[in-house]
């Protein structure tokens, strides 16, 4: 993919709509000769710096309400195995430590992949090392080094940065996706994204 | 179009992403045999419930400066003359009580869809009451009378509780679309909300 079109895709493992793309984005972008780089990111500081301290889907009920209904209509249509987690939302630190870590390798993709799987589809704690230990295992990840790695002082740090640098993109809610250095906010753009992709490519219209 | 599917779609004159709905909403639903019904109402106090006293586009400036990309990206996507307005929100108070007088009329839709192209193709400021009357005399509509009705104690009541209704419904923004007792938000929804209200008809699959 190198010189090709590109899109990065921001995200953060506890965002319903993140989940959505990430069960697209790979094989929609491949389709149109899109490469992908996923950007696991944290929403908590992006949301801080708007004065919330939540999700904005607990803080408002009725968008929250709106929320889940949604996400079950997508997912009912898409045949996902989508259901409504207990706790909303999820730790994310973790699985976006250990997603770092994982960039430039094969197994990043699968790897982020998994983890939105086990956290809407199956419920499961993702700020618990095991689930994430199963998974890079199950990628024939040595998942020890990883989440050592994952959790070393420089990664924290990067991490730290890669917030930063989603807000100087402007960056303000996940999934978003950043295709020829213009920005597009949430799973419903993904299209638009990859076709703006393409069109930088090819020189715009 | 009685007993057959229908969508309820609910706007506020002033809300950059109801322009696009309407813009499009009446063909799209009738090339699938929906049928619209416009349901003008302000945000304004749906925004108050939420604790906002302005847009949230003008509250969160990220989220405000996306907005203003997006639209741009899709206006020029779907060939829409769409200009940034010098003042947002605009006061659509008086256009939302004389859209309620339309109601039932077939001067309705295109009355709509002349303000919001006034609002926002010609930045026009839509609170002037000789923009509505123009608007009005050129749909060969009685202007003075329908503005005096506007003006009523009893349609300001009924634009009063098309609000309550909304929250009732649970909108928290606009566009908003009902379709089968199912609400959607957003005019990336439209074509989701359309198929809806067309297998409400035919049975749930």
């Amino acid at each position: 993919m190198d010189g090709g079109a590109k899109v990065e895709f921001w995200f953060d493992f506890a965002s319903t709509y993140s989940y959505l793309t990430a069960m697209r984005i790979g094989d929609l972008a491949a389709q149109e000769g899109v490469g992908v780089t996923w950007k696991p990111f944290l929403l908590g500081p992006v949301f801080m710096q708007q004065g919330w301290r939540d999700s904005p889907f607990n803080i408002y009920p009725a968008k929250g309400a709106y929320m889940w209904r949604d996400m079950a209509r997508i997912a009912g249509e898409r045949k996902l195995a989508f259901v409504k987690p207990g706790i909303f939302p999820q730790k994310s630190l973790l699985a976006a430590r250990t997603g770092l870590v994982g960039e430039g390798a094969d197994w990043l993709a699968p790897f982020c992949i998994g983890v939105f799987r086990a956290a809407f589809e199956d419920d499961q704690d993702i700020s618990n090392p095991e689930i994430l230990t199963a998974l890079l295992e199950g990628l024939g990840v040595d998942a020890t080094a990883v989440l050592d790695l994952a959790n070393a002082p420089e990664n924290k740090t990067r991490l730290r940065q890669r917030g930063e640098r989603a807000q100087e993109l402007g960056i303000f809610g996940a999934p978003s996706l950043i295709a020829d250095g213009e920005l597009f906010w949430g799973d419903d753009r993904l299209e638009q994204a990859i076709r703006w992709a393409q069109r930088g490519r090819s020189g715009r219209n």
